[in-house]
């Protein structure tokens, strides 16, 4: 990736906030995309410990290394590497095509819209009544925001979102392209006790008769605190009453789930595919993994971390670490499952033992006649 | 949550359909969220039992219980509180923001669309030539429609929802926002056998050449018959040939993947993130819990219940209830899931007989000698 | 379905590619959708083992059936059924309605964009600055597409796609409805060390304060190769550098989640609903069916197959069948499955042979006794 413009290390260093080591007046052009494949004129980026231990063979310019590493190349070393990382992806990423200030010819703004400074409606977006967007929000392209939503500021809402009638979305919210906020939860309601109900009550006679299933209207809304992200694709469905909420700086990826009435805290990393049922409460700092279920009603602690397709079914203490269908704590998960794989070897062991101890029934049998 | 007036709890138990116990004059302005923060003038709902332990703190003016429970606060009694809150939440809910009826100036119908009395098309909405739409029907701003669609009365499409050409769909359908209704399936076949069928019929050598993966086109359709309500970012694919069939009151969450030929009973539900692939039978009220998986070509029988993220791998019978990956009996899975918990202690426990036996035959042994 | 027109035996084995056994001028009209229903007029296909054991009950007028299969019906016999299938649909799909060569008044085409011959941008199609679409593309209704983005010829973008900047799309690319390309990858750090890392350092005093998720901007792209198709509703992100790739001819089901800098290699099938972490690489010919999730920075080897639900943490060899959570072979994973079934009883088992021991040893001793 090419540097917006040649860069001495030095200069680079001031930006992202590490020391030089060797020729600070070095100058690059460009970020390596691999350690591996650098070469003249390069800043590479070592992180990886398995690169680090090839710096020596490294055809880059200069080098931004781990504050413990040691290398000849000029080098920025630094504290936090990731933290660099971001701050130089920061300063060199290319500019991305965002709407003009103002609304866009083709856009629908119902004419009862309160618009902050600089706000920037994109082509074909359409918003209905008595919406407020705060300053220097932008709103994309097709995106679609229902009436009376408060959208706070410097907001940026990707393509093709979908925000319901009064959401509450705070400042600096991410949207991603496709991501839909404000559905109807999924709740309903027969008239007549339902097979489920029945069977649950112990009753054997089910029935064929049409029950309908009566829609439980969502009345609540969804609150999005300042600075959450929310990925592509992914849903937050409104609340029955009340409101859904995620807390300030949760980050969402894409096609994630969040059901009505959900309450996730603050810093929290909610990844891909995940799904959290109707009423679940997440707590701060939380990291639920890719796929994971979690059923309604369960409280997740602070701190705790689901790992991948983790099924939770029952409350999390704060800090707990998390596995398996159904999940439970990963050192008992992971030394279960190495139980499991020893499985055949023990059935057949314990059946060679049941064998043995039958013949030494038998010769004890033998020497009770022999006595 | 606000009435939309004061209203005596008279008037409310004939909203709602429960008897009125205490002063039945009383008045309230407000739904309470919860029963623990009621205050005066609101209407609190106790159906949860912890709520009901602690009905005498309540600080509402009236309250909504089930008829089992006694209280001096002035009351409603119901048979079914899930059933009261129902009609209660459908009176007092807000409303929401639609489309007027007649057709948005920025949307794009085809001359040759037939639409019913009333119907109303919201900003931005393209539908393609011939398609019907049957009267009441509102199409929010941004929804896709393609050719030779037949929608029936009363529905109600939510913002950005996809409909390819040909799909039929039934009356009072809610598609909920970024719904997917007809994408092609997802089905190919190679020219020569491809490296999978050359290793089920035990040829060993593979090949690395192209051998691309030609598509299977989809001149099916789906149909959805009446009452049926579709989640947001939820797929429903076309039929190869035929139709996916989506059957009458059944109700589908967010996320959903149905993919091409399944046929799904009456008003089943089915949760947040489930896929059923191709072909697969869904019976009538069955319940398929969050991020379930059914492989293709399954007939999964009525009433039965399959618990979050079971993997159907085998048909189902009327009733059963299944769990777990592979899926099955959910008695047998929870027994097994405690069994394996058990493991690691049975490991050690097992080891210790085996020393013991071993130290039984040498004790055996040695009075054969001394015998 | 009804053919385009009636068709003698001979013209349908023309095209599609078989022999025709027994009276070749016999016409059909129509395509029975099963054998089992098949009526007069019809030509009904034979694929499935099930249907061909009742082929004499066959009403059609003509069948299609593997050469293997011997009937007295007029038949066309194919080598690779599937096959036979695919050219008979593809040669009766009905017409798909699809924009007008042109763009549509109601687009918002930026003035710098190229196109190439005949391309078809359907109604409020959105597309940004310098954006290039190769000859004979078409780009359905409601699609919005970013600034700089590169498609070739004849793609097909179904409504409601979502395409961001400086996205590279090969040619004959086909995109179902709501699909998102190019959205941000999941990529956060914090200043301070966040509680995950002070964890993994061993620090037990956790912080409260907040520390917040800083975002790693995304500067790379997405290049998506020629002949890949990408489901309904389907994410796949841009890389933090570099490039996320789609291999020519991969096929990615709906809902599918793709991360940023993933590398999927040529000819793999991925089934719906599974998620790909960052930066893992996938073989040529690999399928990964239904609901698999595969973790960050994974190799899955060429045609290995991971069975759905498979939950993929470490390295994946060529040509290995992996399932369960965690992933393993296929062989041990039944194996396993199989004596976790038993395991309940082999624990009685176990008791009852602790028991019988302990009476051998009680004998033994009161032998020792009677000595």
């Amino acid at each position: 990736m090419n540097l917006p413009k040649e860069l001495s290390l030095a200069e680079i260093a001031a930006l992202i906030g590490g020391k030089t080591e060797g020729d600070a007046q070095v100058k690059v052009k460009s970020v390596a995309l691999s350690p591996l494949t650098a070469k003249e004129g390069d800043i590479a980026l070592f992180f990886d410990p398995k690169y680090i231990a090839e710096i020596t063979k490294c055809k880059a310019s200069a080098v931004l290394i781990p504050d413990s590493v040691k290398t000849d190349i000029p080098a920025i070393t630094v504290k936090r590497p990731l933290l660099a990382l971001q701050k130089m992806l920061a300063a060199i990423a290319p500019k991305r095509y965002m709407p003009e200030v103002g609304i866009h010819p083709s856009a629908i703004v119902d004419a009862t819209c309160e618009l902050g400074k600089d706000v920037a409606i994109g082509a074909n977006v359409v918003i209905g009544p008595k919406t407020k967007i705060g300053d220097r929000t932008k709103i994309m392209a097709n995106v679609t925001i229902g009436g009376e939503v408060e959208i706070g500021l410097d907001c940026l809402f990707h393509p093709g979102c979908m925000i319901a009638d009064y959401i509450k979305i705070g400042n600096r919210v991410i949207m991603q392209q496709g991501a839909s906020i404000g559905a109807d939860g999924f709740s309903y309601v027969t008239e007549r006790p339902s097979n489920m109900e029945l069977r649950i009550a112990g009753i054997k006679e089910l029935s064929d008769e049409p029950n309908p299933l009566l829609k439980i209207s969502n009345i609540g809304t969804v609150i999005i605190e300042d600075d959450v992200e929310v990925g592509s694709n992914a849903t937050i469905d409104r609340a029955t009453m009340g409101a859904t909420i995620i807390g300030k700086g949760t980050k969402i990826d894409n096609l994630v789930m969040i059901a009505h009435n959900v309450r996730v805290g603050r810093e929290a990393l909610i990844v891909s595919q995940t799904g959290i049922a109707g009423s679940s409460v997440i707590g701060d700092r939380a990291v639920l993994a890719g796929q994971v279920g979690i059923k309604d009603h369960i409280n997740v602690g602070k701190d705790a971390i689901l790992e991948g397709k983790a099924a939770v079914m029952k409350d999390i203490a704060d800090q707990e670490v998390m596995c398996g269908v159904p999940a439970q704590p990963a050192r008992d998960f992971f030394n279960q499952v190495a139980h499991v794989r020893k499985l055949p070897k023990m059935l057949t062991d314990f059946r060679a033992l049941q064998k043995k101890v039958d013949s030494l029934e038998k010769a004890l049998n033998e020497k009770q006649l022999v006595r």
